[in-house]
């Protein structure tokens, strides 16, 4: 749903009754693939902007929020992480933050679309910048098939980068995938999983935590941070440990990664939860 | 810069490039008055929505967490605030949530223009529930010219909820208002002030600071928190305290006050700073 005119683009949202958009100033490109439409295009104050069948993926000027919220939360408390696999993230951004770890020793990231890694080394070159990091494999694959060839307990970090849980991602919050998941994590070992809006998807975000402890996760949680680009202009992040409990909550110590916006301080705040998430009987 | 087409009210801000909006049902009002151009309309998911001049001002859905950040922080932590005024504020909602604290004995909130007020009784009553309260008054008057008129001294908490600083609002962001209100204020008073985006106007937080230090006060901060409404979906309050120092960063403690965002863990978190804040030479 939508709407190019007048120099904006506009992403309105049927399923929240919300719009969010950016003022443009040209098309830089319009791929279709065999699994999605990618349009790129130049905006005026926000860089360049990717949109991937009609929504909005991300901006050159805040994407910085949401990948390093995705990564550092759970890297700067977890030093042990060496093996991570993302699936999804395509646009490599994610990958590059997790790369800033130096204990990290390989990363494989598994997109199934070719073309959104392609053109995010064209018009997003800054998030592709550790791509030819030799800790990093970049694959393209259906991330459902490749998690179900992986050994069990071959991963310390599972991040799961992947669009709204319609169309190509929608078996990404099931419990199919998330016992995949499980299986191949190591003990102790963690997931993180991008989800959604804390004001519009708030039973998604309970109805994932209840789904990945059904699967066996001992313990989960969620943070949140400001994302723009998305309905809401608020984002979250949903974190499950294999085994033991989440350390999340206890701020990291000497976690000199170079960041835009997470520090020990955002660390602790992207934890503090919502009254109304309190309140709500199913999460207290 | 508004546009409502194909049953969507979209707001396409020129000075930031970027877009907000809601799917609406049907326009409820339409009022020129000598100062603005007021709409209401019905959204789809986000309950009533009022634009001002073509700017979205509040939902039903979300004006939460603008009115309770703006008040919260500084009410649950200064129990000896007694006096208190808001500038603008004419939907009532700062003022429903400075009534919950039983400690307050006076309230007067001034807004240069009524039909704020009317529309609001009307379409957002929910709002305006303690308009009738004892200790409130509500004068539809110029903040200017008010704050000039009270008594040195008289104030414990002076809240300034404007619009952006165009237009009407412009002169409540510099020195000369700020001067009349660190005059009204007693010793140790505070004023909070809505201060905009932290991603998108970062400068103009840092000048808001600067500002309210040039003409006496001593100490200031500013939180923030999310709001769907406004531009990037992420909001911020500037506060400045008369004289000692502002005890904001210690969480309150047995403020039992009803909420849906702020809490003590909320209000902690909307007082960390991003990395791209500390980093900036100017605020370091």
């Amino acid at each position: 749903m939508s709407d190019l005119k007048a120099g904006w683009f506009i992403e309105a949202m049927d399923s929240t009754g919300s719009a969010v958009g950016f003022r443009v100033r040209e098309k830089l490109a319009d791929v279709k693939t065999p699994y999605q439409h990618i349009e790129i295009y130049a905006t005026t104050d926000f860089g360049n902007l990717m949109v991937i069948d009609g929504c909005i993926m991300l901006t050159g000027r805040e994407n910085f929020f949401y990948h390093e919220m995705l990564t550092h939360p759970v890297l700067c408390t977890h030093p042990e992480v060496r093996h991570v696999a993302i699936i999804g993230g395509g646009d490599c951004g994610t990958l590059k933050e997790v790369l800033k770890h130096k204990n990290v020793k390989s990363v494989t990231q598994i997109d199934i679309d070719e073309q959104v890694t392609r053109l995010s080394e064209k018009y997003f070159p800054e998030l592709c910048e550790s791509n030819n990091d030799p800790r990093a494999t970049l694959l393209f694959a259906d991330g459902l098939k490749w998690i179900e060839k992986q050994a069990e307990n071959s991963l310390d970090l599972l991040i799961i980068d992947s669009t709204d849980p319609v169309g190509v991602a929608e078996g990404l919050f099931e419990h199919p995938f998330y016992k995949l998941c499980f299986r191949a994590l190591k003990p102790g070992g963690v997931l993180v999983q991008q989800s959604e809006s804390p004001l519009l998807h708030t039973n998604l975000i309970a109805d994932m935590q209840q789904k990945l402890q059904d699967v066996g996760f001992q313990s989960t949680d969620w943070l949140h941070f400001p994302q723009s680009c998305y309905p809401s202009g608020w984002w979250s992040a949903t974190v499950a440990r294999k085994g033991g409990e989440l350390k999340l909550p206890y701020p990291p110590e000497n976690c000199a990664v170079d960041t835009r916006y997470y520090n020990r301080e955002i660390h602790k705040a992207a934890l503090a939860k919502p009254q109304f998430w309190r309140q709500a009987d199913k999460h207290s």
